[in-house]
């Protein structure tokens, strides 16, 4: 139990029936089971197997339990365009189901960089950002720029071409220059919500 | 001579010898010539070989001849860190020996963002805008939005790790969602400014 | 409204009622809109929708409202083989739904140098040059040496084993010798005519 | 100032005249500076012109002015071998100069995990851990397993072959299973550092 | 028949006609027969062929002839997550029909390491190690540390994203720093086994 | 015997002593011997050790013995641009040496295509084209475009940036659209020079 | 009519419509017509188009017309493996169907390299060897080193991991360390056999 | 001391004095060391500070104490071509080191199969062999189809442009259709004989 939070299956390449088992043994013992990448069809199976159970189509998450706030302070989730949208969810329901207090901005891509602006003051109020954007995956170094926290990057694989799958973000957000980002695997919204929940959970007991 | 500009050499790789024979030939037909990518040490031995001449350390261009002024209309080339001077140095000098009115902002990079929008005016009087940048190449996609012009975009070899040598920002900049942008080879300040030029050359004759 | 053209939808993840409600508003304001990337299936929807729209099936591009001409000057769209054929026609009617005069010049591929050759003087009367090719991706290169005009180059996903699902062309047009050439991402037939529109645009303005 | 410690310095690529000059400017404001990836003959250089400063060669960084203890709360630093120190290094001053307690736990490669194992109970005393590993880079994987804390994972360019220069080490931290840990580029210890440091910031400031 | 087990078949790729046909001749002059990477479909036809046959659907292994075990010596069988499982079973399957006696330990992945090392003293028991991993693929670099045995690594494409389809735990594995393993490609976890039953006849031969 | 031409020597990575060795031996036995990629110092030691020998510097290339005309036929040498001529001499050399008479055509690059259509019917006097290309590599879609006759490409590791050292050009030829040409590795004159006097060969004994 | 062969059409990508459209022209002027990549769907419909048709579903090749020999000399294919065939077979068709006497050697891989010797001194009597390997595509350079005879290898797409699609063979045929062999495309067994029949013209013209 | 030879140091990237200390410590442990990758000024150095010591400036190989003869069976090293000689050596006198009786054989490139055919017999002598090659690297698939023995195959890193400093063998090796070879690190004599005398080793504890 020492690395917390056991209660977590990674859903791609899992039959419904298998999900079922595994969640069935965590909601034993946790009261709770938060499930990443669950299609529709599997969906449905698992939404018969609990009672008690959420799931939200976009982001593909399958849960059981209600989340309970536990930590001072709140994880920000930006992103860049539409098509980010579901890695971004993915990220805000899995903070939130971590017990922290989330809150989104979507749409906020570089090439427009006044509707980001716009948000300059309030993103002051976030103790941690997870910034998801594909394409060239500019936002991460602007809005590290921005605030004084630290920043979580999620390259998403939404692109063609140049954007090789995400490698193209991927790369870009390790190298840029601001100084305050790390970065995550391509499309892992889970693991950036992850980790600004270990931050929010530190901040709430260095005291 | 059908396609304009003959009288440029690309120094790399060739002897101050080399040069001087092939830069002769043509300032003889059309009284100038500019060599890119010129050693310190082959430009000294230049110098001695062309009376009227110039040479400019940090971008490595050698010329004989005085631009004039052949176009109304401006290039501006914005360049994001110290280390990317070299690049939108030879950018500037070549749209300038080619003929148009330039104009420099440099390290204005994203993550700063507010040196770049103090210029938000200022560069709504450009005609065409070089721009510049290493690490992840994030500038020119900012710069597209903020303005209606033509936005040629420069990758540089400035960076580490991640960044493969100027590939990451090379594929970010192609991948780049906002419109109005091309890209040239990494480094090749020379490339996107000739273009610059060709582009007012264009605006001066479509009346 | 400052970078122009808001009044154009990327098509290609979003769904036929995606595509309504945000083309609804942008005709509502603009009396027009543009979108890429569309199936024949969303097509019909769309067209259900809209009273006023147009749809071609090869380039996928479905629009709103009747282009008219903004701009002196001309905008030349070559392409290598008949499989590059839907990416030159996106650039094709991008370029004419912004205000452009368009012209296509198609399979003029270099390993049949004769048939682009006996365009040679044509080609003196375009004033920007989209040049559209797949396999290596020699053409731009060819043209440019041609004209005294801009080329941008557009490489397509075209080919198969070494050609990298279009890298390939993208790296040897960023590498290719002839001067004044630029390079959108691999089939951004879009991107290109933008920013060729943007030249047009210049060249009517300063003067 | 929004962004905090705008005094530090990317040595790379500067002469000791142009960090002496920035430094100048930045020693009178803020009272000290921070100059990463400074060589020998450079900080020979800058020890002269600096009064209260200090070098350490492994890590190569160049300081003026006390680091003062600002943050309760602890950033721990793991190597996993001898070639890994410098980068190590680098993480350990840098933390420890932006106000955090540091602590450095070397030679704990995955290959003999005793000598980590040894530490186990140990690495709970950690708010945060910044972990550099070159090779395959397996150890950030391991440590992740071990603790309920944030770890910034940073691969190095210590290896050969198929190591490729630190991408091996890079792709293989990104794609790990264990929840908790994000990476940034190769070598960059200081990016490491400074995150961590902004994590403890933020645990200080949510109480 | 010099390289011995010319009984085997590469399923992948042939109808189950023709895998009947060379099994058919195979099974004449051998007694024998072992195909690798067989559909169900395809299983269902072959098992109508041949009377005394086995399949493993999730190995996708299918065999006629029962195994004898022909050497002393075990080919122990680890891996890490439930998704290397098919990998894993085809490699225990392959060595057993080769005349092994096998043994799997799955499931000891090291983001856990206490699972792992619950089984360090049997570990001992092993001649052979085969280690199947995805992922960021270091789970053979631990296993190596901890037995004076010989380890064959397989790596898997279980992964998305910066895993490159498992080339990211392919090139990590021959990179690591732990001396006494090789490397077979990806999946290939037939190619594995067959080494390590070489390995198990030498070692019977050797006396 | 069997596969012929075994007097020629690989000088890369081989000191003037192993040269020297290897190469007395081969003259003693055929009376002649060609070495490629031999740095003038070592040529100037070859040059001691044997009488009757020949250094051309620019193609690295040392032999001993006279090439005498063996085939009739031709073979073709064509390159684009001054930084190719190296391994377009290379070719010359090796051709000729093997007993071919040569011809040489250089800076024939597209990207001023009229200088090579000057040759266009000149080249129909070939048996075998070798063409010769960095940058982009597009040199030998279209010479391949103008002949009947089988054209050998060599890409050359002249360029920068998205160049990748001459894999972009050796991509590129691989991927032409024109048929009847192959191509070897990056800068490998000496193997398109072999195999073309293959061919003459052939062609001299199919009569 | 320069180039030869016109009468020629790659099937991949096109509709039946179109490849009858285009070959009922060739057709008429040439009498005949050679189209790859024809899937078997496509090859019914051409069939009802052409009354002097054939089709080939291994190789996916449709042609019109009889071959006729004309040159003396032969093209010898050879394959590795089994899945090898359809591309050796494309390259047998092609040679033969542009007037080659044609002859296969199929499975002699290099992992069994008896089967291939006992062809040894049979390979003494082709003209010119396309070679034809998927995997590790060693047999290329084995082949070239048993004949005196121009070598054109084919790598294939067949295999799987690090086999990258083709992309390892073509690159490890590229840099064997035979002499007499170049390479073409991933898969282009046309292409080879297309410069295989080049070959035995100018044999045949040169006399 | 359970994983067995802790005696070995990695000298690539420490000075004389590291290795001269780490050394000590180990030559008083266990009478004897195996320190690779040593230059020869580095070797001066160690010399004088070890009496019983041996260098061998071809491998890079430094040692301290005579290797004894531990275990029955044989270790054959074979290598292609003249420059794969230092990592044959440093696999041989490894081998030998850590108890091993070892044998030699040399440029047995398959571009003259023969050579590698006069030794078929012998190879039967070998328990293990490890097969060294660079370019494309196919030796040993072509070994391993010979023997009936666990093949450990070596790319090393001689060769240029397509060869991409080791990458193509090491993939080719990978993708391999002979079973019972595994491969190691570019370059890695040094794993491939360790892996090698771990073999042995098994083969000598299971009677
Ligand atoms: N979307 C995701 N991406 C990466 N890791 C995940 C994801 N979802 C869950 N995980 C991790 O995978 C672990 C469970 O893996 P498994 O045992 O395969 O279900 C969880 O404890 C998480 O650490
Ligand atoms: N820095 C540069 N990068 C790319 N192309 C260049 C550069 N400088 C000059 N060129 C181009 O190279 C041509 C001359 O090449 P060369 O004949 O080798 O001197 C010029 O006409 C330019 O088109
Ligand atoms: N070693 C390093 N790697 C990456 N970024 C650095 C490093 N050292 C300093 N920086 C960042 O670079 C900025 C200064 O860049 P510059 O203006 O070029 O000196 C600092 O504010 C840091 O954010
Ligand atoms: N899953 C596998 N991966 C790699 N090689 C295999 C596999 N299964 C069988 N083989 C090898 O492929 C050979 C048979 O290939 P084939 O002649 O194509 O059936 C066998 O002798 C094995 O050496
Ligand atoms: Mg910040
Ligand atoms: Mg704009
Ligand atoms: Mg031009
Ligand atoms: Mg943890
Ligand atoms: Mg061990
Ligand atoms: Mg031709
Ligand atoms: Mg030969
Ligand atoms: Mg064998």
């Amino acid at each position: 139990e020492r690395t917390g939070y056991p209660e977590i299956i990674y859903g791609e390449g899992k039959t419904a029936e298998q999900i079922t088992l595994i969640a069935e043994k965590l909601v034993e013992r946790h009261g709770k089971v938060l499930v990443t990448r669950v299609s529709e069809e599997k969906a449905a199976d698992l939404k018969e197997a609990f009672a008690d159970s959420f799931y939200h189509s976009v982001s593909r998450i399958f849960s059981v339990g209600k989340p309970e706030k536990l930590y001072r302070g709140k994880v920000m989730v930006l992103s860049a365009g539409t098509s980010d949208l579901p890695v971004a969810e993915e990220a805000l329901l899995t903070a939130q189901w971590m017990g922290c207090e989330v809150e989104a901005i979507n749409d906020v891509g570089v090439a427009g960089i006044d509707r980001l602006l716009s948000y300059r003051e309030y993103l002051q109020t976030a103790s941690v950002l997870v910034v998801v954007a594909g394409m060239e995956g500019a936002l991460p170094s602007v809005v590290t720029g921005l605030v004084k926290r630290p920043v979580i990057a999620v390259p998403t694989s939404v692109g063609y071409g140049a954007h090789l799958e995400g490698l193209t973000p991927l790369l870009g957000m390790l190298t840029a220059c601001a100084s305050g980002m790390s970065v995550v695997n391509i499309d892992n919204g889970f693991g950036a919500a992850y980790q600004a929940a270990l931050i929010l959970k530190v901040a709430n007991e260095e005291k």
